[in-house]
């Protein structure tokens, strides 16, 4: 392999600062709609964030068009980093968010679509400045399409292979010429679900603000709210919590998946094996979870959330349920309820679904339910091979047989995922955390969840985090985002080395 | 493969009972020669044992020699299982334990080598009792050798071919006829180190029957002890606490490397990746907890451990490291501190070494440290093969190739124990745990340690959960015992299936 081609990696941060500086000056008008002081800082920043952008796409426009895999790493890596450093600009010129730690925590919880906040005193944010802070994620989203559908497939991440294979078009191995269409198409999907869910939220009774906040957020699995209190907020409102789950549920699908529910091939999303499960575990973990909750008493739960005895009827109980595990399934991070005063065992699981994740294809992070199916699959397999080990198996999904090279990458996901968990916990606990804060803020930074157990609980916030704590958060959410190898390779010595 | 030979499976279930009635004998003297009424108990449940044994082993002494896979899967679960039925019995004929389910937790929690308790005052106990409860931990050692050795090579349980190759002998495939030497090597080995132990603590002030207790229970680490404070009894003589160190490190090598050693080939030990990366280990944890607890304050220390500010000391700080790190790692489970009260930043690392555990070929349960070693060069493998797609390159592991299948497995088996304890500690929650104890339990009886975090941490004991949950513990010790996959398969409907 030749040397890096620092030029158009450069180029192309350049193209993404340039686009990020763009959504900046969208947020100016809901800062001047509102004649806050702060439309000015914003205007700064974004048109701040254009000239850096231009400057470096301007000087290396001229770079040679070899794109390898060595740039596409650094491309996707530095390219979110990109993304958060400039996306601090609009915080700081506002002074909205004086510190710079808090800054990039908050901005690259955004662009990670994980939702962890430092903020304290959310209604009292501008407008203008909760607007960014949504549209974080929702650029955050935009970038995980293109990242999934053109990007991590290319560099062979395990079982991203798999859900392409779902993707419209003639066949999996002429996949190339057709990627911009894909990309193009589901950025249609995203952008139209956005818009339909903001309609449904404001016809629901939300202001127009929150609605389209909440519909960015809500497509991205982002989380941020308008509200200090999240969804419970609306927990007079059961209809719009309705919508928001409703449209979880569509983010953490496959959207290759939602493309064809959309053209009426309703049969081909039953078909696929991972939305059957993703679908099937969402309603058995919610009957059981409503089950538990409407049978729970705890003389604590009043005072823990602004509602009077929330889980009192079973609809209550069951949209609670509902709610808390399709937002963290998804990866989303709203909250109607604090899920850790449902009891130990309802605690326990709703912090093991922090280890499964959307869908592959969606706007989801963590693992992944394609990863388990496979996972379970094969563990299967190896009990059959025990009796028979010259048989030759192959883990079988969506009807055909997955190469074994994709199992081996899927199986070693997991245990550089659950490696990185324990360690990552480890150095939490030595940064001031206690032991369930430590693992639950290293399980929802890594799985772009937001909310936790401890005292980064669904009624918490991260803002009390020492800031070494902050940076380290911050490093697993991207970790977590970019499917742990495309990050980690970076720091890995071979990488470096010209051969 | 033909029908499940069933009579020759009884005929080991009866051979293995009437050797465990005769070791029951053995306890016989020791309640006798301090004229406790519990001689009589014991000498009747040694008398039944053998005679049940003998029954099951003359009915069946006809049966066919053939011993196929599937056969020795069941021999080994259920000789486990029936060593700890048949084990309660000193404890139920002599009414030290009345109730059935503490009896048979205790029983199985001894032949797994786990040590977990639910006694809550040892020191009560008849002699003949207390003897008899650290030879069920020695006997499971014992039953652990033939297993590693003979067994698990033979099934394939992943990971365990590994340490075969280091195996003293002509050449690894020729393995077969050389197996009851090996076997009858390391008990050799076993039993000195055991009579070793036992003079070295005589010696060093304990009593003869303390210090034949805890050399049995060292070398197997099992972790019973004659005393409720455990080795903190001693916490005021500290050789007695270096020596159990330095056997429960012993007890934690593969036996192969130990008789290398004992034949004077040293190098043949410091060669071993296995052991260097776990010596290695051992003295780098200690090292930094060390540091940590000797400028640790906590004004509730003082009193949750019966000696007065025990970590004031560098030594005593070095020495309470070093003990709980080997007791934790090679899962014996002694314990001298508490070392929940160490901070969160110690807490959190001894309980990621419960998920690490001894060398495989030892007495020690756990993932082991050799799977370890072949995961994290596994996922350095695969982010070279990010990069070059195309390569070939394997594993080494000491200095050959590790067959792809075999890494293969180790991978499932981790995901297999990460997925047993995910589910197990839902499970536990939902039998009255709280959130934190139920993930030490689990950790603890999948691991075979013994004393955990939360409501079962160093200072408490198991007496306090329900029935169901120290049934479902029960398990989970010989689950972890026995390699995962040898009690799984069970389980699974293909293993019935005559084919």
């Amino acid at each position: 392999m030749k040397q890096l081609n620092i030029k158009i990696i450069i180029s192309f941060l350049g193209l993404t600062s340039m686009l990020n500086g763009l959504f900046m000056l969208l947020a100016v008008p809901f800062s001047a709609y509102n004649d806050e002081p702060e439309q000015w800082g914003i205007l700064k920043a974004g048109i701040t964030t254009i000239i850096i952008g231009f400057s470096l796409w301007f000087f290396n426009r001229n770079a040679k068009k070899s794109l390898g895999k060595k740039e596409g790493y650094v491309i996707v890596t530095f390219g979110w980093l990109m993304l958060s450093f400039t996306g601090t600009l609009p915080y700081f010129f506002t002074g909205a968010i004086p510190n710079f730690t808090n800054a990039f925590f908050e901005t690259i919880s955004g662009y990670t679509t994980t939702g962890a906040s430092i903020l304290t005193d959310i209604e009292s944010m501008p407008k203008g400045i909760l607007f960014w802070r949504s549209a974080t994620q929702w650029i955050g989203g935009m970038g995980i399409i293109v990242l999934t559908v053109a990007i991590l497939p290319m560099l062979g991440i395990g079982g991203m292979q798999l859900f392409m294979a779902e993707a419209p078009g003639p066949s999996a191995d002429k996949m190339h010429p057709r990627i911009t269409e894909t990309a193009k198409r589901l950025w249609l999907i995203y952008f139209s679900l956005t818009f339909t869910e903001f309609f449904l939220l404001k016809f629901a009774g939300m202001t127009w603000f929150d609605a389209i906040n909440h519909a960015m957020t809500t497509m991205s699995t982002g989380g941020f709210s308008t509200k200090s209190a999240s969804l419970a907020h609306w927990n007079g409102t059961p209809v719009v919590q309705y919508i928001i789950t409703a449209f979880m549920i569509i983010a953490g699908t496959n959207f290759i998946l939602t493309y064809f529910a959309l053209k009426g091939k309703i049969r081909k999303v039953f078909n696929s094996e991972e939305f059957k499960y993703y679908f099937l575990g969402i309603i058995l973990i919610t009957l059981l979870l409503s089950f538990v909750i409407a049978n729970y008493q705890d003389p604590n739960l009043v005072t823990s959330i602004n509602h009077p005895n929330p889980w009192g009827s079973t609809e209550s109980a069951f949209r609670h349920a509902l709610f808390q595990v399709t937002s963290v399934l998804t990866t989303t991070g709203f909250v109607t309820a604090d899920f850790t005063m449902w009891s130990s065992f309802a605690t326990m699981i709703m912090f093991s679904l922090f280890f499964i994740g959307g869908s592959a294809g969606s706007t989801s992070g963590g693992i992944k339910v394609v990863r388990h199916i496979i996972m379970i699959k094969n563990s299967f397999l190896e009990f059959k091979k025990l009796l028979h080990p010259n048989a030759i198996i192959p883990v079988r999904y969506n009807g055909s047989g997955v190469p074994k090279n994709i199992v081996y990458n899927i199986l070693a996901f997991f245990v550089l995922y659950m490696g990185i968990f324990i360690v990552s916990s480890i150095i939490l606990t030595f940064l001031g955390l206690d032991f369930k804060s430590a693992i639950g803020a290293t399980a929802s930074s890594l799985g772009n969840i937001g909310p936790a157990i401890g005292s980064v609980s669904p009624v918490d916030n991260y803002a009390h985090l020492s800031i070494a704590a902050k940076w380290f958060c911050a490093f697993l959410m991207l970790v977590g985002r970019l499917e742990i190898f495309t990050v980690l390779i970076l720091l890995t010595p071979f990488f470096w080395k010209k051969n």
